[in-house]
């Protein structure tokens, strides 16, 4: 059994681990943390979790924590990185499900995060948990940065373009549609559902922090990336569905078949057959990212246009799945145990 | 290895009933039928089940389905009574989804779903599959009529009232809350998106059909039942919400402690404590049905009135999870087996 | 040209008051107050408005108020009594959104609003603004307390049954069904559309401030009330269903043609044809409450039994639309102005 | 007053052109066609008009509809184009909402309605009413091609960097996102609610049909239009979100003073200020368009890319509110009269 800790998880990428973790045949959830939660019932903030586990809020607390096997960090931007040393001191591996490790560059994590970082040495050493691209590192590693949402969806759907250099990477556009689950659980206005369902809008349109971690991810593939991205809202709870736009540098590659063999082995990504078109629904609950692919042929300068839609589980591959799924290859578990859940439809 | 066949499957029930064989480690999912549907992929049909079912749908046919175990029917009404006999003479037991079996009496059924039953002589054999009433029925029957979606959570909801005698059961009235899955998946106007969402309405007020079965589920009590019951369609997919009003007889009873005990054993019944409110997202993707109940002290005349509200997941517990639970008692598994996983929330 | 001001107006009563307002022929909007938003133009808050009211909310202020022949005030409960005295002094009359003038008692709102009353001896004056039952006095009055939504369509679903007594009045239950956007426009967790979305519950079954309201207003028809009231939250913006019960004393009446004949003249209740169900989205957008109503005869009990279904849009005939209602009364416009708005659908 | 027809009517363009012909104080509605609904009143199908239109749908009948001034037809492609002909012979003016007279091309509009044209000789006749780019022709035309909801909201989004040639025109992107009444009220699976609620998918990628209108529009800039187009289906009822994306041929342009003053005097086009994010919310129920536009500058690859962001509502300023709107400027009312309302919010 792993022992495992988890600090934060009030939001829904908490409640989310905290379902996945409370079925997982391996796990043995041993502290619960959260300072201004500490003394309440798990199960009564979140009555799903009734009957499943009966543990209370804890303050947060390293000693605690430090009888863990793995801690979870569930937590806002910038918590993480305050604990994260002392608990790999002391032996605990930590996966991170914020971003407090995701970007190599420190001048970036600043400029974007707005705060210095507490441990800017440790950046070189996590490895981004993306399993399809760094499964061996994962496998060795002792921090795990778990990746966005956006940047999951995302990297995984330009990766075999990129891995075999057919698209102009200096141009990519990522139109990206999440459900609300992503705007996260803090009290707002504007997440109301009186405002927000029954509506679609744009944001964070002229900058938004997953972009530098997306083009961070790309340009592992030793190219130069330039990437436009816009995030929109969309009235469901959870769900994205990446659209995105390249040039083919080459039109004679058959990418359906590029693509079903870049994938063949993954377990959590589903190449579909050609003329489809995936929708959110079919990965709700489930780790899957399902990807189709297009390439447009009406006139003859959209030859050259490819569009791929990638669609996940914002709450799942796109976090807590994602996590569990790092778990396991960092404790050499099956990879699929405790995530392989079918999509809830309808 | 339960040896398993699926007589229709195409719509929500049947959807849910494969996600979950598929999912059910003692389970061997052999055929699938489907007349509309022959030589269809199951997986085209429904893209969550990608990857994990590969059968393709099949012509009804006896012989075939009288290879396995057991049989559920997921077709419409009228359909399983044409089969049925065969099969049991088969030595195949049945599960039945539908409404063929669900009441005792052929006159009310003729009368309710507008055909005269092929087998009537099964009726009384056929055993209504609520788990919490009819358990050791259960566990030795080779026809179980799967309950309706309503009747399950308003009988559970009155059950220990009623056991006791401590209300008034020649007026009882259960104002209940239906999500749209239970309209089903046929295509029609009045359920598109554009229409049902963002609306509320009720339907079937002069009279519906699971309003005999809630009666004679009640009757079991050895009562005369007087019942008003009016369906609502909600704007969401998943969950049933029965609000039940009832005149207490008895004023001196400590209700939350009598439901406590009556559900203690019960693995699919959470009793929550006093002053909850039971949302139907607590119970969506998971079997259980969460009851909390209210005694009225506002004024004089409101001492005697009891409020229980009573969710369910209709598609769970109200339809394939519980077929999946009667399964578990009829062949005697575990009865949780397969049917563990926790509401997802959000 | 009536002069109108508004107080508070940040709500979704208010911004649904300043929408009719702006487009209300006879209306001159004049000011709008709110403390907190003081400076912010109206049309940034709520992007509806840009280009139709390109006023900026300013401190409250008697003083700019009393140039108003009218103020409405749409705040939270307590803040309109402690400015009511003022205005009314200086000759401009009021219509109060919120519930300070709604309850004659001062001890039923002392213990229902958690707070004295500032103004107790303005309660005997102050009119019930509900047309349909009040509409000579509120034509003659300085300060008239706007229905609450709930009280509203429960009102007029039982009046004419209680005008001639056909009921037993001692044993109502109102099962009343609410859009989100009554939970009001504060940033909250369990109004996030990831929260409240997708699921139904019940709330305040213990007591909800509504439900005094109700019996007040019923007992104007001279008679003891006994009113079980349980309110609950449904996945969508706008529309309340009341489903309404109730023991006939005289099954001899003809209930259709009575309900008919009661509403015949009013421009705002609609009585359906039998055997309809109204849904909440035939009002959506618009000042009309509609009503069917049944008598169930299935057994013999039930014969006694009527069921009363009434629909409105909460934010327009529940509050703002029916402000609008008062205030052409009180002014002598026609009732209907700038109230006509046909219900939008889909 | 006008005297209008309307043949067909009973789709969501048909039952919002109803609702605004029946608010418009210059119109005489006259007669209502449809072939499948002949003797139900309007009133009866679609409820909100209860006490607005008493007429009953008839045959379609030449003869009755030339009584009109004016027939708008709410017809599937096809229809119109048959009956077209006879009714601009006796001399009355149509404005076909349907597709039958937006293509040029007699050859293109083959291609993609799958069927000949029964009048080609009136293609060129036909004036496409998008009266921000053709107010001119509209108002001398007798025969107007209603826009698509989609074109509408993309051609008002690009025409002023077009116009300008600010843009690589062979190389567009438009990322569409539409509400689910987009795809009608036929019967259908895959738009029930249980389907299309809580999930979103990209559609008719490899080519859909307002594609070649969009091009043909912007074409009007005498250039030569690449555009990828990709459409997507939002679980909410009405409105569309254009994204839109270009690369600047000239970064020295200050493109927000560009569109506010290409539209400074448009009614129905509302420029927002620099940063904003328009909602489809903000025009739910008007036929206001509401555009905001980005240009990025992150890294130096960007300074080249412009986005803009237009919102419509779908069935206002995406068809029946435009089609109004043609309807004023072909008899001389003031264009903005009967479509002045302001979206509802919430």
């Amino acid at each position: 059994m792993i022992k495992v800790g988890v600090v934060g998880g009030t939001g829904y990428t908490g409640v989310e681990l905290l379902r996945l973790l409370a079925q997982h045949p391996d796990v043995s959830l041993e502290v619960i943390t959260s300072r201004s939660e500490t003394g309440v019932l798990v199960s009564d903030m979140f009555p799903n979790l009734r009957g499943h586990i009966d543990l209370a809020f804890t303050e947060p607390d390293v000693d605690a924590l430090a009888n863990c096997d793995l801690v979870f960090f569930a937590t806002p931007n910038g918590v993480a990185m305050k604990l994260v040393p002392d608990l790999l001191e002391k032996g605990v591996k930590v996966i991170d499900l914020a971003a407090d490790f995701r970007l190599k560059s420190e001048a970036d994590w600043t400029k974007w995060y707005g705060m210095p970082h507490a441990c800017p040495e440790l950046l070189s050493e996590a490895v981004y948990g993306l399993p399809e691209m760094n499964r061996k590192l994962i496998a060795g590693a002792r921090l795990v940065a778990n990746p966005g949402c956006y940047p999951t969806s995302v990297q995984l759907g330009y990766a075999p373009l990129l891995k075999h250099g057919l698209i102009d990477a200096t141009d990519l556009i990522a139109d990206c549609k999440s459900g609300i689950s992503g705007a996260g659980r803090a009290a707002s206005v504007v997440n109301l559902q009186a405002e927000s369902s029954e509506s679609v809008k744009a944001y964070a349109v002229a900058g938004h922090r997953h972009r530098p971690e997306i083009v961070q991810g790309l340009q592992a593939f030793n190219i130069d990336v330039g990437l436009t991205f816009v995030p929109h809202l969309m009235p469901m709870i959870r769900g994205i569905h990446s659209t995105l736009y390249a040039s083919l540098l080459d039109i004679s590659v058959d990418l359906q078949a590029l693509y079903e063999k870049h994938y063949k082995n993954e377990p959590f990504v589903d190449v579909m057959s050609a003329g489809s078109t995936p929708e959110t629904r079919s990965v709700k609950g489930s780790n899957m990212c399902r990807i189709a692919l297009y390439r447009l042929e009406d006139q003859p300068q959209d030859r050259n246009k490819v569009i791929v839609l990638s669609v996940i589980d914002n709450l799942l591959k796109g976090a807590a799945g994602q996590a569990i799924q790092n778990m396991n290859i960092m404790f050499n578990v099956e990879e699929t145990k405790g995530i392989e859940s079918i999509a809830i439809l309808p």
